[in-house]
């Protein structure tokens, strides 16, 4: 995580709990700086207005997913295993979910932003395509051709609209618990691709239960 | 289509090529009247503000996808029926894709558009959902409990994200030839739960190639 002094910390802290509960829009510096019990110009001191406290925000967002994305899954064979993998993933996600919520406005804005994301998409694609590679090679998985790569794109799009749809869909604050039904769609994507698919998919219902 | 007089057509008309090729955003109801030519007083007398023309245009926008969704497929069986299809519920998105692009700020500014968006997806969901029943019924598609609704639940999600997807990836304006790839990237997801998936993926690779 980047150094930063205690009140750099405590601004971000403060504006990312309001940005992702009452949505990025809603807020002004002047709303960070009043909940802070600070002035707006102290703020402004530390951040030349909101937009450089979101690039800050993306910052410590970009280094966790990358180091989340980098660290292998230690058994992929073990479904416990790649649940957990993927739930960080998620996680990481929710923890910054206005940046989801919200992406085509903030890239608008923020133009910088934009390539950056755009990296991040590629690399939860490379991510998933070596994952589904390396089930393949060990012959868990098979695929016609295009498969593999089109699976490994659908799974970096459902990480990356996930939230977004369960907004349009049901309009309510997403509950932690989506966290885990998210994992759970991300691994029925995979299941047919199994070259034993009933077992698998049998399995996948009763650990999902046994979580729910 | 709803009846309008001919400078509300033209009014409309001029929006939507606007607020496609320039983002919404981008674009004021003085831009609008100034490229048709006449006073903004006068596109008040007709439209009180953006957002009317924005309701305006998802009014036609929601009679035309309704319509698409509501028509049967005539042969489910046949790939190139099921081709056009697609074809054609992707078309309807590209025509009006400033709404799919800046979804969840439209949304925050138009609150009425909510529910509105919400009706479709579900729509769309169940079309997709019927769709594989009957495929399902006539012994051509086999799912594991649950399978079947997370495959409805994915391609309306993608016929939702397809758009803003490219979008971030890519960061280009999207080419007319991406409906061609939407409509494979989403046979491509109901492959593997085809009784006879590899001659099925045979077809559909080669009917692409024919396409492209």
């Amino acid at each position: 995580m980047t150094k930063r002094s205690k009140t750099k910390e405590k601004i971000l802290k403060t504006a990312l709990g309001l940005f992702n509960n009452e949505g990025e829009s809603q807020v002004s510096s002047v709303d960070i700086a009043s909940v802070m019990g600070i002035s707006p110009g102290n703020l402004y001191y530390h951040y030349k207005g909101k937009d450089e406290v979101i690039v800050a925000l993306f910052d410590d967002y970009e280094e966790e997913i990358r180091m989340v994305l980098a660290s292998p899954v230690n058994e992929p064979l073990k479904l416990s295993d790649n649940w957990i993998y993927l739930y960080i993933i998620f996680e990481e996600i929710y923890d910054f979910r206005f940046f989801y919520k919200n992406q085509s406005e903030i890239i608008a804005r923020i133009p910088e932003l934009r390539s950056r994301f755009a990296r991040i998409l590629s690399l939860k694609e490379q991510t998933a395509f070596a994952l589904l590679s390396a089930l393949e090679n060990d012959g868990h998985l098979a695929f016609d051709e295009g498969e593999k790569g089109a699976l490994a794109g659908r799974i970096a799009q459902h990480f990356t609209f996930w939230l977004q749809y369960h907004d349009l869909r049901h309009g309510t604050a997403p509950p932690k618990s989506l966290i885990d039904q998210g994992v759970f769609m991300t691994l029925i994507q995979i299941t047919p691709y199994w070259t034993n698919p009933e077992g698998y998919a049998a399995l996948l219902s009763e650990f999902a239960e046994g979580k729910a």
